[in-house]
């Protein structure tokens, strides 16, 4: 379907507001089902590409998956060819690698907090502590403001999707040095994080970033998703919820967003900005 | 928590750029568990406010409820003052009224579709459109080019948390008179659409909008959730993705994006824009 040659890229015929047809270029949607030693947990839409880095990151984050070693085959369903081919991918743990059930059960759900009566955002972000962890802050890791302040840009190298189509969120993983170890860009905002955080994981070098860069607003999704991988950082261009600062708070993450040019709002944890 | 006059804002302490204090408004976002009979069926991050309306228009969109008179009781779960109360939603539908366990299933994984191995985009089109058919286009309903440039500024007019924020998506129904029926805001632009649709399914006006507006992107959901409720035009300020277009394409839905001024890219059925 793809006639584009970026991938992830496609054409679509549209009229313009002068009545002129022409194509143009549009992110590609299509779902991903992603199952666990065969059984289905989770359908995600996304843009097709690093599907095998999608997967991990999200078992990743859902705290299914803890390390590179917990995992054992990752592959498409099916073959080349098939009606579908390329929409479902099944991971497999290493053998002896056990599942929690109740969290299986929360991910299928869409969420880890099960209670006798209601979810509360308090009680999700203590559920998540409770599994990950805070990250420390021992006064070692001081970023400087202009390297904050650069992130989008570093951000915009890679987002080339975004510029044919308007239509894809990008995120990247940045060192205290600046580089980028990692980035994607998807029409889901937390596809993206998931598959920086799934290069991250098979390049072994989760613990290595200091910033997780996010072209977009930042929910409790994806604050989590980074505390998980214990980057201490999250830089965003645009807003953020409450409860993405509540958990960020209380999770040790330093919560920079608005960052635009030379301007930021700096939410948490500010003593890691120097 | 919240402490802001604006519903689904509050406030958040923030160090700006230049080292200043202040306080700023932030959107809320919360867990919203959706039950059926008592039953978690789905768990939404959503703004507080209009719950009832969200419910019923996600269960509207997934087919499960298909009309106001299949809804029972909608109702916060607990009493107010509990931990978490407002966070869990329970809907029973009307007596008599029968469930389809297939569409509950889907409903829990996120997909409406299964297959033996793999979803694919095409098919979740065609699972849609058995159940919601296509939308006629019967040469009536033409909306003048005009009505559709106005859309984004008839959405903005409803959009104070937006402006209060920057953190929140909005959609709105309006009718092909200009008149907006129904709108609201929410952390999750899926949840606005809800939303909106929730409210038309109360007021009784599912048929009456000729427009649905979007302040974001369409994604191949938004465009679902128009399609069920015999919406024909969709209107959004951003950029659409190549499955919301093949779907808009097929279920007579017309599909026009990057809605910005005198602007517009109209993707599909482009007849009902004159």
């Amino acid at each position: 379907m793809a006639s584009s040659n970026q991938p992830g890229v496609t054409d679509r015929e549209l009229e313009r507001e002068d009545g002129l047809l022409e194509r143009d270029r549009v992110a590609i949607e299509e779902p991903l089902e992603i199952r666990l030693a065969g059984d289905p947990l989770a359908v995600t839409m996304r843009t097709p590409g690093d599907d095998r880095f999608l997967a991990a990151g999200f078992l990743f984050a859902e705290g299914i998956v803890g390390a590179l070693e917990d995992l054992g085959g990752v592959a498409h369903c099916g073959r080349p060819g098939d009606d579908g081919y390329g929409n479902t991918i099944d991971v497999h743990l290493a053998p002896g690698v056990a599942l929690a059930p109740s969290l299986l059960e929360g991910t299928r759900r869409g969420t880890l907090t099960t209670a006798s009566c209601g979810v509360c955002g308090r009680r999700s972000i203590d559920d998540l502590l409770a599994r990950v962890g805070v990250l420390p802050h021992d006064g070692e890791l001081v970023i400087p403001r202009a390297l904050l302040a650069s992130a989008p840009g570093l951000l915009a190298h890679h987002q080339p999707r975004f510029a044919h189509t308007g239509g894809v969120h990008a995120a990247a993983a940045i060192t205290r040095e600046g580089t980028v170890l990692a980035h994607a860009e998807d029409v889901g905002r937390h596809n993206a994080v998931d598959k920086v955080v799934g290069q991250l994981l098979y390049q072994g070098a989760l613990g290595a970033p200091a910033i997780l860069a996010v072209s977009g607003r930042v929910s409790f999704e994806i604050v989590q998703k980074a505390a998980a991988a214990r980057i201490p950082i999250v830089a965003a261009v645009s807003a953020p919820t409450s409860l993405a600062i509540d958990l960020a708070e209380r999770a040790g993450v330093t919560l920079a967003a608005f960052v635009r040019g030379a301007r930021m709002n700096l939410y948490t944890h500010r003593a890691r900005v120097g």
